[in-house]
């Protein structure tokens, strides 16, 4: 199955040769065609999953409004741990922006991954340290960044996926209308 | 040494006698005064603590203005991680808000906790997944809450320190000026 993923957890943590036997048989291969969902806001997210190919968005309708807070890629981590965490409604949608495979695992697998590698839980806070900066790194951002420095940040983070994602979700994600995105986009070409 | 840190970590993770004996000497107890500096803006976070006693303030200073982005009180863990996991300069200022008496743990002695406790990296993990939830609703909030709905999250998260923190703080942890905060109060105290 997924060298991708037996590679990246390698990347954090050692492997048995029973232990890279044993992992892929945790995980389903799911795929979504775009727009498909792999959680809607409003569910219990009970799995999460790691991205073997494709472009996720993840989403919040207010008002009629869609807000994007995130995208995940090739190689990356998703889920709603929130949700995942505090078995709460998620508050978030996670939906394909692009035709995607998922290599997902569920609640009790994710446990059992856990409780049976003998790096099990070093790979579990290993994994969740880096997407909490990540998270933390947003928060400093939507306190303290410009609609400017949020454009240069968006580009910094996610720049080999710049083309594929429209104008319209970068613009909600940095928090503008799309109108103001292309207002920005002509300060800082003008600037340049 | 400190009886609050071993139940708040048995709380999470099984310890052995021994082991009970071998975390308190990671760990050094620092007081601060009101107003003293846990973590400067701008250094590299090198520590983390858990708050035996008093309150704590996460704040970030952009043009002259103050943000609290968090705060902290007894029995709960504070740092900046994203600083301490990357290394790079902090981008928040932690500062006592009351007269406080923190455990503070070095990054080479939180290494040595990880490897050398039997669940150590399930204590990490289990920490960090706390926290990363705190910091994934607060993301949701910031990109899609009203400020009176922020001030309500603010009430319920912090009830128990409502009467601790001053109201221009509060305002700031929101996002408004501490006129509107007024004005969001009095809205409310007229719809109940």
């Amino acid at each position: 199955m997924s060298q991708q993923l037996i590679q990246s957890i390698k990347y954090l943590i050692h492997l048995s040769e029973e232990e890279e036997l044993f992992i892929p048989t945790l995980f389903n291969r799911v795929s979504l065609k775009k727009n498909e969902y792999f959680l809607q806001e409003g569910k219990v997210a009970n799995q999460v999953a790691f991205v073997e190919k494709g472009l996720i968005r993840y989403v919040m309708t207010r008002d009629g409004e869609e807000m994007h807070t995130y995208f995940s890629c090739e190689n990356e981590w998703l889920g709603n741990h929130e949700s995942f965490l505090s078995r709460q409604p998620a508050n978030v949608s996670i939906v394909a922006l692009e035709p995607s495979v998922l290599l997902v695992i569920s609640r009790e697998n994710l446990q059992l991954m856990y409780d049976t590698l003998k790096q099990g839980d070093r790979l579990g806070r290993l994994i969740i340290e880096s997407v909490f900066v990540e998270s933390l790194k947003q928060v400093a951002s939507l306190y303290a960044a410009t609609p400017e420095e949020r454009y240069q940040e968006f580009f910094e983070k996610f720049s080999r996926l710049q083309h594929r994602i429209p104008q319209y979700m970068i613009a909600s994600y940095i928090g503008v209308k799309p109108q103001s995105l292309s207002r920005i986009r002509a300060r800082i070409a003008k600037g340049n």
